[in-house]
């Protein structure tokens, strides 16, 4: 092993002791906490564990986190409709809608009945929209995780090739408008592309966002290379965390890595919002 | 020479016949032409030029087109204002706002000031939105134009690797959203990437957009690929076609390949919008 770790959840708790100063200083001057509205639409276990996890994070930092359970058998219209009434809701400040929603759900629908001013999630079309053009507004949670965990290293990401493993719209595409933002040359492979490992070979920074574990082989990593994981399925990356460590300069663990990043974006995104509408 | 020529002349005429026909039966149906409204803001020759080849296109299919010209000299606030004016006014279907505007006139405030439903040239945050996320909404012209050229010589997407060179927010980025989303591998290269003839020599299909003349030359380019010329500068394309088109199997002209293209997808999308707008 030579790769150096990104400690996601070193970096987390620094930044959350300065949001934890930031929301006690909100509270003060506005008489309430900042408030993040969560909305789990089912029963999906993994959804439960994730809403459970976020709302304890929202405690640690002095967030109230208001927790909306919806029936799976709704409607998109009725799943919409509840959305609506926590945008319009002067006492929420952010909202996340817990993905994925049930199939019978239109998930693009609900995410768009979010308020882009409480979208702290960044899940909406307008955050979508700001991320690739540069204008106001929030970031997806785990792209911008990615983003703080990256400038906290000092990792440089000008004229740099990023391959970005995925394309989801709440992480792999706005994971790349992001990093070309910042001026890096972004590679987009995905389930069609056909040679993944060309173009891992090629690349200074790897995020991996397919939720395949083990996808992404050491053999392949450019030595000195970046290397992000951002997998999810069951509990796995999508690196082989052994075989690309010895090759890489650095990389995320699994877990610790880039998951604490999300939760803390999502907070930051919150208290953010809260002050945002406060002073609007 | 061996490629075989996309010729965005010859594709254009057969789609702008089909478009008269189309024209001729909204009149028919709504008792009115579809109306284009194009706003130009100052005298850039250039600009001139195309927002009068726009119009003379516009009649040719039966489209009205009204030109709406202001004072270089004008606020961001006042050249919105007239673009909101637009947006509502009942009997305009479509807006062109020809760019670049003026440098003290903010262009991305502008562009959003036009209503999405009329948004014909594809600039606004919301169409971006769309073709990164595939909702419902108008394509960039330009992109949107050369998507139409290579599905009408019925060139495969799926699986190829693509370059995009140039990462402007109505041309490259949007240009790979859409080939993202027909499931190509692809690449944005720009003016920080640190290699571009490497990228380029693993591509497919290469799309230059960012006018600067004979950047890519043909030795770069990868026996059979598809090069697709979108530059601008001084009628000069970003390809050196003489050598080029010894190693592509298709490649544009430059004229006579995208500029007609662009022209066509407007002239579509304002048919479409005068439809949607009067079913809806």
């Amino acid at each position: 092993m030579s790769a150096r770790l990104l400690n996601g959840r070193e970096v987390s708790r620094v930044m959350r002791e300065k949001l934890g100063t930031q929301a006690q200083q909100y509270s003060r001057d506005f008489g309430r906490r900042p408030v993040l509205a969560t909305v789990l639409v089912g029963d999906d276990p993994a959804s439960h564990t994730y809403v459970r996890m976020k709302a304890a994070a929202c405690t640690e930092v002095g967030i109230e986190s208001r927790r909306v359970h919806l029936d799976a058998g709704l409607s998109t219209n009725a799943v919409c409709a509840e959305v609506r009434a926590l945008s319009e809701d002067p006492n929420v400040d952010g909202i996340l809608l817990q993905h994925p929603v049930p199939p019978g759900v239109d998930e693009r629908a609900a995410f768009d009945a979010i308020d882009p001013a409480k979208d702290v999630d960044g899940v909406t079309r307008d955050s979508f929209a700001a991320m690739a053009l540069g204008t106001a507004g929030f970031e997806s949670a785990t792209p911008g995780g990615i983003m703080r965990l990256l400038d906290s290293y000092a990792i440089a990401l000008s004229g740099r090739h990023a391959v970005v493993i995925g394309r989801s719209p709440i992480l792999g595409r706005p994971m790349g408008m992001l990093l070309l933002a910042r001026d890096a040359t972004v590679t987009y492979c995905h389930s069609r592309t056909a040679d993944l490992s060309s173009h891992v070979e090629s690349a200074d920074l790897v995020v991996a966002a397919v939720g395949s574990p083990g996808l992404v082989r050491g053999e392949w990593i450019k030595p000195g290379a970046v290397v992000i994981d951002a997998g999810y399925a069951d509990d796995k990356g999508d690196v082989d965390f052994d075989s690309a460590s010895r090759k890489a300069s650095y990389i995320t663990p699994v877990p610790g890595g880039v998951g604490p990043m999300t939760i803390t974006t999502l907070l930051e995104q919150t208290v953010r919002a809260a002050r945002e509408r406060s002073m609007s």
